[in-house]
């Protein structure tokens, strides 16, 4: 049985695979690979009193209060074993690992620093993480400044065993994903089996607010660009000319999805006249085929699955960070799982992010 | 009873309120009403052999093919009793009424000009239409490069019997809607009882793609934000502050509402240590309550009201634009409402607009 009943035993576990995880980088994963010209533009952490500050490549990327950067740092964040005791303790059986410090790195303008940093990661990530356990499943990073670079890394990552690869929700100035360009790469994917991941909050913010309200409208801000991504690579023909790729977009919820595939076919039919490329099926089709999302908390994920049919929603603990459910995955597991029908939680839980992924998991954990 | 039934009649006619319509504007609408140096520069749509282009203030604001243009022009577009025979033909009681050529008004630089635009404007739509019928429920423009202006106008509005006010999707440049310049026009807008109407594709659009899909890209790029605008107004606090304003974002669908709430509450909860306004509900409490949304076609909107208990889902036409249902209004209405729980019809369809706009609509028509 693939979850908790709450039958008979209020605190029996929930076992749920999360589509949504991070790793924090040790301090030296990129210099401890790179050469020393490339190693000091890599991405790294810098604290003062008060603020902690990311630079990549010269730029400052990223400013926050010490207490913000600290909040909820989970004891397994950066050790394996203490990590999979957590997942034990939270009920997690497998997660698909995101990056954290390297998130940044999809912001570098320079090609070979880029090429340098993703391919160190992913080297790193392959030895010393998965292969800890095969409860841990990577995300192979991407290069994007140049299509070739991230053909060559994304066949690297399916050699390395990488069952999915991350590329940024924004993507680079001027390589937008419904342009040519990119075709190269959606083929290679469909090729190698490995799915696009797009992890909110990658990419040059396409827009931030300051003043009242400011850190709750720039979270918000974070989830757009993921539906501008779904609706980008559906207009343009990608999702529909290579039938067997997949996409997700992770930590940006699941049911913006329904909505953003009405959005579509009411657009396509509406104005299908005038649009190009046409599409052999309907905008939805394809979203709800080859599309997943995943969310947290949120209440409305499982009427999103339930009641408007789209079939591909993931859950995730984006442990160890502060959105997540560090320290409360069962009781959050419990509110919204407790009462809906086994199947859903069966699929939502566990199968879907084996559909995505290709892989199998075992429930309960026996490793 | 408010809505046809399928059960003996399969041809009865199920009666619906549309929170979305558009007047088409005559062509003298501000040149009869302004100074010459002002009538110059207001909104003017000039055809050549292939193209219709939109000028306003000696900016080109929109281009497109007479084809698209000319599309699915109902023959009341123009004419108030042809329209008011097309609504009793489609079905439809009561309509809110949006400008057409006047949405680009909101993209105005010089205050004397959009401040002349919009009383010109609403000026007319009192005196030639709505007070032709109280079936056509017209929304008062706003300048808004000033406060003052606004509420001015506002003020105006609400003595000619307006019941909403419509602001830009996109505010302008510097003045973004969680900044304290707003306050005045909030607050006004609570005294006066008018609901806030923001209507999709207003002000400077965010982003615009070319290339593949670009057609459908920039239709879901219009409904970004609107999203934004509710975010916005929650976080910043002016939900909190006005508990009986109203919010209404108009032909932008209505399930996405759900999910941006589920992702406030996320990130209120969990970033709430630094979030500045302390809000006195969840995001999500403030939303369900306060923000109204509309869709036309959209299969995601009943299960938002039904399984993700977003009460305030509005259905619109769009007459007579392109996205609309004229011509097959019975037959959508039959598609999404001929199962339902009557219920369910009677407050999407009919009682939602009333609880808008402060209106009591009169099913069926017996005007």
């Amino acid at each position: 049985m693939p979850h908790g009943s709450m039958k008979g035993d209020a605190m029996s576990k929930i076992w749920a695979n999360s589509g949504d995880s991070h790793v924090m980088e040790p301090d030296d994963v990129w210099t401890s690979r790179l050469p020393a010209h490339l190693a000091e533009r890599a991405p790294r952490a810098v604290k003062d009193e008060r603020h902690e500050t990311v630079y990549v490549d010269g730029q400052t990327v990223f400013r926050t209060l010490n207490a913000f950067a600290e909040a909820a740092r989970a004891p397994g964040a950066r050790d394996l074993s203490a990590r999979l005791a957590d997942l034990d303790a939270e009920g997690v059986v497998n997660q698909v690992l995101f990056p954290s410090m390297g998130l940044w790195t999809y912001r570098i303008t320079d090609g070979e620093l880029w090429r340098a940093c993703a391919s160190a990661y992913n080297s790193w990530m392959a030895e010393e993480v998965m292969s800890a356990s095969d409860r841990l499943v990577g995300v192979a990073m991407l290069p994007l400044l140049s299509t070739e670079d991230a053909v060559a890394e994304l066949q690297r990552a399916a050699d390395l065993g990488f069952r999915a690869a991350m590329l940024a929700t924004t993507p680079p100035e001027g390589r937008d994903y419904n342009l040519d360009v990119w075709d190269d790469l959606w083929a290679a994917a469909a090729d190698a089996n490995l799915a696009l991941a797009f992890h909110v909050g990658t990419g040059a913010d396409p827009r931030m607010f300051r003043g009242p309200g400011a850190v709750v409208i720039n979270y918000v801000e974070t989830f757009i660009p993921g539906q501008r991504t779904v609706a980008i690579l559906t207009a343009a023909g990608v999702l529909d000319r290579h039938p067997g790729l997949k996409v997700f977009i992770a930590e940006g919820g699941a049911s913006w999805v329904p909505a953003l595939a009405d959005r579509m076919d009411e657009g396509y039919r509406q104005h299908g006249a005038f649009a190009s490329p046409k599409l052999s099926r309907l905008p939805s089709e394809m979203i709800f085929e080859q599309v997943y999302a995943s969310f947290q908390h949120d209440r409305s994920a499982i009427p999103a699955f339930e009641a408007m049919e789209y079939p591909n929603v993931l859950w995730g603990d984006d442990y160890p960070h502060l959105e997540g459910t560090y320290g409360h995955t069962q009781e959050t597991l419990r509110q919204l799982f407790g009462a809906v029908d086994p199947a859903t939680a069966e699929r939502v839980l566990v199968s879907n992010f084996d559909r995505l992924l290709g892989t199998t998991t075992r429930v309960p954990v026996t490793a």
